[in-house]
């Protein structure tokens, strides 16, 4: 199953793709997509085609995007809502589920709590992928939420494998 | 020219489309985009097609997008930021200009008044285009924010023409 992990940003968009193999998860590709430009529409149009191409090269399986719903002010939260309107929509036209995880569920899978500092979580993705260069802390954060999602979706499919399991005795 | 209004909604996205031709403004077609489903990916990727369906269909030269920027909460402003965005990016997509209007400025030009309250834009956009049949309040606010870009394009000509008539003595 190869991952897909994106940290919305209106001007620095954040992605990681890793692939996961039983309980071997490697390192594929990381990067950045850049709002450039001054007029938003614009800098949407830019991110809308990066994400795109990174979509066509990279195929992943799934697609799973940071979900930040609190913002210092109005303005941000209104920024913040545009990019992730990006995130989102771009894998949903490449017809992949998308799922969504608060900051502090990406630490608590990626450090062990949820009120972990930020240099904690690049730490944790350092380590998982020794000799990994990212592209700044932008994919750093896009892997852990990669990261975060292969837990998770294998945790689920422990659940499943067990439920079915037991129904089957 | 003709213009596309656009008025940004995650469930339901207002559009109106008016043709200008010298002081002559006529309607063309008005409706409403629908954020289908429970997912927000969904609901994006719905919004993104059936808008991208309208600018097929209609063509249009420009367009203009509601800019709301205050809201009552953060969950709110995140929303409305996100239709925002396919608002934008649908006609960046097709290599339209998009302009931005602030609530009172379009009730400045469509009522007279910043402050007015929305059934007088709703009768003002009435008396503009007797007989037209709207898809419903979101609809008649594009229509508003359409007239508002027609108005306000016009003045933009007067003075370019002013100013090239000045220069030229």
């Amino acid at each position: 199953m190869r991952i897909l992990g994106i940290d919305p940003g209106l001007r620095r968009m954040g992605w990681g793709v890793i692939d996961v193999a039983g309980s071997r998860i490697s390192h594929v590709a990381n990067g950045v997509c850049e709002g450039r430009g001054e007029a938003l529409a614009g800098r949407l149009l830019a991110l809308f085609d990066q994400l795109s191409g990174v979509l066509a090269e990279q195929r992943p399986d799934c697609a799973a995007v940071e979900h930040t719903f609190v913002n210092k002010d109005a303005a941000g939260t209104l920024k913040l809502g545009q990019a992730r309107a990006i995130a989102l929509l771009v894998p949903a036209r490449a017809g992949l589920e998308v799922a969504e995880y608060a900051p502090n569920q990406v630490k608590k899978v990626v450090v062990g709590v949820g009120h972990a500092a930020k240099d904690q979580v690049d730490h944790m993705v350092k380590l998982q992928f020794p000799g990994v260069k990212t592209a700044g802390p932008d994919a750093t954060d896009a892997l852990a939420i990669a990261l975060c999602h292969a837990h998770n979706a294998r945790f689920a499919g422990r659940l499943d494998a067990a439920i079915a399991r037991a129904e089957a005795q």
